[in-house]
């Protein structure tokens, strides 16, 4: 396997073997995210960071990573303070810092962004979010996330929340199709999963299946998968809080849920998960958050040729 | 003394041997902040920078520290540019960076803040100061400038400024209880200390006494630390003039003092000292500002384990 | 030579042995600039960056200069999230600052600030532009693009944008008077170079002409330097916008150029250079930017005692 200099775009560029080789790196790493192992790998490497909206916790667990594998950080800082104001395109920022950085880390509001600028970047871009595009770091750590807490061939997942919108679920069940998982959605009426996307996970294998409610789809899943439900989404504030309390996850409704049933959350969260559970054993979004640490770590070893 | 994974939250914490211990300990790293010597005692260890609201001094000293001791910084950002305005709560922010970072400095406006973040982490939690709370770091500080630039037992300070709302002067004063301080008290009418804290210090052996005008005070004592009064305290804004000016430190007000009178101030500083004292022999807030690197170098090596 | 502690605050302190003391220090560090060498130069250094006005690129290569030689940055941040906002005097940061760092880096929009700054300090200041001051690695950083791409001594050099109030232009027009330059100056009338500068510029032995295009001057010269034109400076949009477009780059221009023509231009851009040339083998403006790093390597080697 060879992602030496690879540009990491989208999940549709990679195949099974690919994200099986991703996930088994971070694995290979995660003693060293955790701590227990120190890490010069990426010694005498720059990553630079441009993130042209906020995202907190990708970018400083992108710093993370980088910093724990040995490396050092380059950022932009805030884009408002930046030459973005004096009206400079994207392609000659990426131009100019792929002079300064052995990768580039890039977040930015419009899609398709980020292949943009693997086009005028001689050295590896990592896509970390490109608006209503993709996000595959995100999804490859909810992968891991599956694969070290609960299971990943043969998943039996419930996704819960916005499932019209949401690129990381959208992203997540197609990536999940490698391995067999049987998919159950749970929406409100409006954010239904697109009838083509359905069509599409069923022609390659995926099960899939829509529950009214969490309570009847808790009962039978390894993995439940809560989203934030965007009020903007709805023209009515009443209807968006209707909505948005059907879906909360609280410890009442777990009480039917498999034990070893595993709760995840891109976070950051606002009502969707009450506070109560997170001290069950259930709760796996702080950990999820954590993972994407060694996930980082495999991304940027392997582009950085820090690991083959 | 074991201060390995100790929340520093708080002054009321400690003991005289502990605060001892941790000057001790800056004494023993001073070398390396005055760039005489280097360390790599933190190398491979990363602190989380969470600076819910700016303070430029206080951030740069703890990130010099760090740096100094070898290890690596990874900084929340400014807090317009996080994820709190998507509506997270402190709780999880912490939940998630305790699992990032080896410790996590914190400055927030909330009072109790940096406690409250303690319950969530598993990581020492360093308070950079929460709100009317409490400041730990800038009061060891203070001692340590005291002890480095004048003398800590028994010294006689006189205290001019806000004694009513400044936090970090309250903290001072329990500090020197220990150490059998004289303390005198130079504040305009409506800004002084509150009685319940005079009675207390003085439970404590301390000799407090009020003095009308810094003139006053001046002739006695060892150190003189002024603060900052803030506009904000005064409805008329003539009466803030008349009471700030009537504290300003100008060179004609040190004729009288003792040879060795040191003046102190946790900067920034408006219009408190007359620059022409900069370059006066009393003048110490520069080097106060500067003793914040071994202090913060001394805790950070402490509660990471870079040192017992 | 010996650069050990010193300010670098203007061209104007430079005799030509030094300038040319730092363009063979930039030749030598390049190889670590362009990830062929590492380097631990600068490890245990501190490098305090102070910006008081953003300017992404001239940050980021001074950050990647000090992170290439093994050394770390210290950033104020923004100033926006600074003490500044509390009213602090620009001596008063820089005076606690240099006593946290081994060199300090000052963006400030005043003119003079960074001399101001220096008296303040013990640790070298090196100005990284003062409003309509100084800007003195910008120009280090033009000659050694000129002198790496195409040739310093004796070099036909076109000026072309607002030769009135550019600094950047009149501080290379002041640097190349060492190298026997001739210079072609193309502007509009309203922007064209001050008639001292002019004169001074010819009583240094330098070859200074008026040319009414850039058509007119192309056939000649071996470096095309292009800067922008400020909006401002025009108070007739339309008068702008003529200006703007008659000095265009545009493929169709550069076919009466010499083959080895060099365009340069300090970024970022915004119209003055068609994108379709950059694919040319005259486009010399992203290589520009990347020899910001080699430079600025020199200049913290040399003021930081990495090299003599």
């Amino acid at each position: 396997m060879y992602f030496k200099d690879l540009h990491i775009l989208s999940m549709k560029d990679f195949s099974k073997e690919m994200i099986d080789h991703i996930l088994e790196t971070a694995e290979k790493l995660e003693p060293i995210a955790v701590r227990k192992e120190r890490s010069g790998m990426l010694a005498g490497k720059v990553l630079g960071v441009l993130f042209f909206e906020p995202s907190t916790r990708t970018r400083m667990s992108f710093e993370t990573a980088m910093i724990r594998l040995g490396g050092e950080v380059l950022s932009m800082g805030s884009v408002d303070a930046s030459s973005i104001s004096k009206g400079e395109t994207l392609a000659d920022t990426i131009r100019v810092v792929q002079s300064y950085a052995d990768a580039i880390i890039l977040r930015h509001p419009k899609e398709g962004a980020a292949r943009m600028a693997s086009e005028f970047s001689q050295v590896p871009v990592i896509n970390a979010g490109d608006g209503a595009g993709h996000h595959p770091t995100q999804t490859l750590l909810d992968l891991y996330t599956i694969k070290r807490e609960s299971k990943l061939e043969g998943v039996k997942i419930a996704l819960a929340g916005d499932m019209k919108y949401g690129r990381t679920v959208h992203s997540l069940c197609y990536a999940l199709a490698h391995y067999g998982a049987d998919i159950t959605l749970v929406s409100p009426d409006e954010l239904r999963m697109p009838y083509e996307i359905i069509k599409d996970l069923e022609a390659r294998g995926v099960n899939v299946r829509q529950a009214d409610s969490i309570d009847e789809a808790i009962t039978e899943v390894d993995v439940l998968y809560v989203t934030r439900i965007q009020k903007e989404r709805f023209p009515d504030p009443a209807e968006y809080l209707r909505v948005a309390s059907s879906l909360q996850i609280t410890p009442e409704l777990l009480e039917n849920a498999k034990s070893h049933l595993k709760i995840m959350h891109p976070l950051p969260r606002v009502n969707e998960i009450d506070p109560l559970v997170d001290s069950t054993s259930h709760a796996c979004y702080f950990k999820q958050a954590f993972y994407g640490v060694p996930i980082r770590m495999a991304l940027l070893a392997l582009v950085m040729g820090g690991m083959e």
